[in-house]
């Protein structure tokens, strides 16, 4: 496979597992097959429309290529059938929503460095590509957004540090395929020990967790 | 008078009758004026505006022409004053609300077609501008999107079906008109059975309602 | 100080205490660091962003000069370690808050004239610069927006009288800047005697409060 490849696959994967969480949390809601496909789309696709929205980038990449809504379109009906089996592989899952938070990460970065925008401005898209969709399904589902919670283990710190690693890196000669891999691989690696040894962000100082 | 304008009229009494549905919310909730106002624009606008933000269509419809915010804003004021006799013609204004449905998921079906998008993501924005504005409302008023809740009669489902036999039709050399009009009456039919005979979305499969 | 120097700055510190009224939001809602980052940014520039994309002009202010992320930042790291003190000076911001209410209804307003809207579109969307982030800021914490309730003193109801005193006085010979700055007086004092004197906005007809 080509290096082109392995990033679509990995984008779809990641698609996937995004629909696969907001499809379960629409299922545990009681919600029905339309809140079932829904969440999935909201959750696959929402971090990306809100930066391709924002940089003005219209109709997003999930409107341009109906790949990206059939997948997680899938992952809503497969979900719909197997959501006990879904439930049993939640560890495997949260490895694959690790992958997709570095990859979408360090896409997201890229794509608002080469709209233009200045480093600060691209590492908070990138980070809103990646978590996005997550917190809209939760805003969605009336749940506080996951993201934001005191004991939520580490989410939006490891995806941060991705998207600085790629906005600073930018405008050096470094190779752009050594820093993105590099950064999404360190993305997926901080998330996963975060979730093993429970690694929590910080509260306001002085306040006790 | 001209089809266009029977369009446009019954564009008007649907945006007037989803403006009153979150009008009335905003009543129930105890919220103020604002409150009302808020509630009463989002309900109407909100589908619209998301489509069209979504497919660069800025600035939206709804803001392009004053029409679009002088009739929710009337109806906001009905309901300000005649809340009592709204809440009595309920099921009189769930048959406008069928009529509004069918027509906003045909024109934004039709919206997002003409704007070069493909069948599967004009589907999902036909549906989006017809039950986007009524999921806002709830999100904006803390409840659970109706439109996603297993005791609801079905809504988004009559609209998608709408949507896509529009979205099939439109690459045949079958007459527009009678396209959208067939479509339209077939969304309203649908959905005021759906209401009459409380059909509902299934939940995942293996889960009891 | 040139007054376009004077109106900057007056944003800036606008955005300050938006960004410290999401922040401490976030840590009386126990949210962790990630969140108390969201919140501010949210608060302090979800109007503006809200706005730009509605009238099409992206990236959005807030995202083309990194001073307008950089200001809510710092504003959010001092609440992160200085929010006792916040807190006791939560009536001296109050007054701050109103202050940028006043700007950004005026500035908001004004940009979407500029833009080549009607003046109810830019009265709407100037009332959505002033009081859109601090809606969204609920939203994500979970609260009914402040700005539709009851008990709440009048809020959108000052912002709204600025914004119409703009658009109203826009295509008329009244030199702008004198405009612009009666109006954003108007809406600050307005503003500080509906806070000072509990002025709330009525509820619908016959329903008491």
């Amino acid at each position: 496979m080509s290096p082109g490849t392995v990033v679509t696959v990995l984008e779809l994967v990641g698609l996937s597992v995004f629909a696969a969480s907001g499809a379960l949390m629409a299922i545990s809601k009681e919600f029905d097959v339309v809140g079932i496909v829904v969440l999935a789309l909201l959750t696959a696709l929402g971090g990306g429309v809100l930066r391709d929205v924002i940089i003005g980038a219209t109709p997003p990449a999930a409107f341009s290529d109906v790949t990206y809504l059939l997948v997680p379109l899938s992952a809503a009906a497969v979900c719909f059938f197997a959501h006990p089996l879904a439930e049993r592989l939640r560890f495997t899952m949260l490895v694959f929503d690790a992958a997709g938070l570095g990859l979408f990460a360090v896409t997201g970065t890229l794509k608002a460095l080469g709209a233009g925008l200045g480093s600060v401005q691209a590492v908070l898209l990138g980070v809103t590509t990646a978590v996005g969709g997550g917190a809209l399904r939760d805003i969605f589902a009336r749940e506080t957004p996951a993201v934001v919670q005191v004991h939520t283990d580490l989410y939006a710190i490891p995806a941060a540090t991705g998207a600085v690693l790629v906005a600073a890196a930018h405008p050096t000669p470094l190779p752009l395929p050594v820093v993105a891999v590099t950064a999404a691989v360190l993305v997926f690696a901080f998330r996963l020990a975060a979730m093993t040894r429970h690694w929590k962000a910080p509260q306001a100082w002085h306040r006790k967790a």
